[in-house]
């Protein structure tokens, strides 16, 4: 499956180059498609873990960011810390445009905006370092707590054009997790940003296929970006609006859903079993707003049986959703050539 | 009230006709604007519950759910279960369209989809049985639950077209309620579909007027559909942002709304004591997008006196509705017909 | 800054003069830019707090709410009681157009519902009395509590047009906060409307500058209103999901959001305390649709130094802002006058 895989692997090598000296921890950075690595989940918080990011142009006129050149991603890599860690990412700017790296969710001082109100930014060619801490919730009086840094985020350019809109919407955006001790870890990730009408900047058959094995713990973390109201279904799966996607107790009566608003700078995460209770197959998560599924915002999620082999069927369903995607875009093609 | 009643009574000899043999306990169908029918809430939980649904075309080239042949309304029957629950649904598609009827909420394996992409739909003139089963929420470790079906849902067609978009535009659509062991009851129960321009497929003054007596536990189940953004407002009346629309203690701090997001594929319910607190009268129910207000995305709940007469004033605001709103139809109509 | 004080400071007198007589206690009013006033806060609950609020014409063909003849500002006068209080407001109506005052989240009866439907508004040059009552959760059976009203709210014109299009869209609008005992008192509070494609009815560089100082606790108000959908975006500070915007326990899960879908009619709030975990400087506030950002719903959240100097590096970016922005509108102006 050539869909299957749209973001670069990582290299365990460029990681720890990245991750230079001594008391430095490597951080927790996976492909999309690749396993889950747990090796830095073990580690003491409060960390000092530092990496370095390209900004590269890619094909057809995107940008991507990735932990070494030539290997930039749409989306970038998935950054992964615990409440206390701080992040300190080099930014290596590959490209000929003005771009920065802005984060939601964790604490930044002004340097380390990316914005170019607070003249932080690369310009074309240049390296700049951005430091993003996290911290737990603080207690406050009256029995309150300040919230901490803990959730499902993301990162993207902020200062391509005025805004980073040119560079979000060539590519220039990914997922950040900031996790408390004591989360569940999941067995696979997946982000998916609904970028304007596209998925991760691909429409079908083109957009992602997500695989995982009938009973495996799976992380989907969800980014909506551009100019466009979303929303975010998942066929057969579904999740407790909370920040963590599950309930915290018996008596917990948070909203449970299985669509959700995905709007422009929003995030969230969740956490489902693959396939429980439904059973393997391949399954849709699409945007709900109708033209958006039929113009192309549809991808796959192929849960396999737990031994990793195809369930029934599924070889079947993959193929008609490429065939007539390939159809509806032949046909268009003609359609549009006899015009 | 013509317009009082947008969906068919259920006939409880169609719903026994339905769930047909022995071991199998009839399902709580309502129509929207019926009372309340608590029979099934006293049984067991974890049954099998059948239920036969007409797939139909209704005038003006719209379709319908319903559950007796010639019967089918916009939004179709409001299904109800309690958590553990299967429902099995035999659809009769007595229209010329290929169709299917996907669930949200609960568990289905991919035969029973209601997508193109598993095969799983009726062509023309066919019958075919889907499955939706239900669960309770399941311990995981680290004191988290994985959610369970409990929830406000809906079903829509998803085989009109490539995703059901036709067929979800022309009515194909009803709302789905799982219930947890213990939630409260309602004495009436309301389906409000926001679908694209419309409420149910109606606009004013035609949308439906919900009646309740004041003192009443009343219902809602919100749907989003189509392809625009929309908010839910209802005047003088609010609701928490939780599963039910409930607190769950005296120190619950969820958000308290009264206008809520309903975009495509979301659903929402809450349960309100109509009249409480403002005392009856007859209230707005409309889209906060002040164009489609304006455009006719407007309702009324009608809050009677607790002994069902009505209340001072009420008949002359809605007299007042349907003047106003029938003088803005001819004037439109007057106006075209100049050009 | 002019840009600093976009609403009117409220005046003592008449707050007092608009709560008459001897058992009737002043509610607590501030203009967004206005240190915050405790005052009322100490008083006892379930009193009834009297106002008289003036509808009036601004340049531009603008209306605003004021607390005194000739100040209407956009957004009006923020109001803030306590759960269980009742506000009641003398609207003077000093336009020329039929309009009225109609609240969220609170309980009012029909005559106060602000609606044509009900025929409760005024007419121009008229004056009437709205009744907004409050009151706290209500156990309901089975461990449920029915919401009480405590919630960021707000109130605008409902009878302009038909459900109040044009006077929203002129500007008649504001805030409303209601809260619980016990709940923390913020140094500072906000109010920030995303109406159409504006802040508070302005465009950048000319939109709202908000100020604390490093270690405030600062309190904003967000409110939708118009066509558009929006998604509210604060830099380097974030916010809990709640009722309060601050988490309840340490093991309160709800999901915690630097960026919130803020649609019509919507409303949420939350404190954060200021340059918290990041420092002083200037951050920015935005809605995260980027060509709404890019069109100018951009503001700036100034974090001066604890002692009320202007941080390192502040007044260049705010004559960047100033700057680039008259920048971009010269553009656009030659540009246009090019044509």
């Amino acid at each position: 499956m050539d869909e299957q895989a749209p973001r670069g692997r990582w290299s365990r090598r460029s990681m720890l180059a990245g991750a230079a000296a001594g008391l430095v921890t490597p951080l927790v950075v996976n492909g999309s498609a690749a396993p889950f690595t747990v090796a830095a989940a073990a580690q003491p918080r409060g960390k000092l873990r530092q990496v370095t990011i390209y900004a590269e142009p890619l094909p057809n006129g995107l940008f991507g960011y990735g932990l070494n050149p030539g290997e930039a991603t749409i989306p970038g890599p998935l950054l992964e810390i615990y409440e206390g860690d701080t992040l300190e990412i080099e930014l290596v700017n590959n490209t000929d445009q003005r771009l920065s790296i802005h984060p939601h969710g964790v604490d930044y001082d002004t340097a380390s905006d990316g914005s170019p109100l607070n003249a932080s930014f690369n310009e074309p060619g240049e390296t700049r370092t951005y430091t993003w801490r996290s911290r737990p919730q603080a207690r406050a009086s009256g029995g309150f707590w300040m919230p901490g840094s803990a959730g499902y985020w993301h990162y993207h350019d902020h200062a391509m054009g005025d805004h980073g809109t040119p560079g979000i919407a060539k590519g220039l955006y990914g997922g950040l997790i900031v996790r408390k001790s004591g989360d569940l870890l999941p067995d696979k990730q997946f982000t998916v940003v609904f970028n304007e009408m596209s998925i991760n900047n691909k429409m079908a058959p083109d957009t992602p296929m997500f695989e995982a094995n009938h009973g495996q713990r799976v992380e989907f973390l969800a980014v909506g970006h551009g100019n466009q109201p979303h929303t975010f279904h998942l066929h057969a799966h579904r999740w407790a609006d909370t920040r963590t996607g599950m309930l915290n107790g018996d008596d917990d009566h948070s909203p449970v859903v299985d669509n959700k608003n995905l709007d422009p700078g929003s995030s969230f995460g969740f956490q489902v079993i693959a396939g429980a209770g439904v059973g393997p197959g391949v399954w849709m998560y699409h945007c709900h707003v109708q033209f958006h599924a039929d113009g192309g915002m549809v991808g796959l999620f192929l849960v396999r049986n737990s031994d990793g082999s195809m369930p029934a069927g599924a070889q079947e369903a993959i193929d008609r959703f490429h065939d007539h995607q390939h159809a509806r875009a032949s046909a268009q093609g003609e359609h549009s050539a006899h015009r």
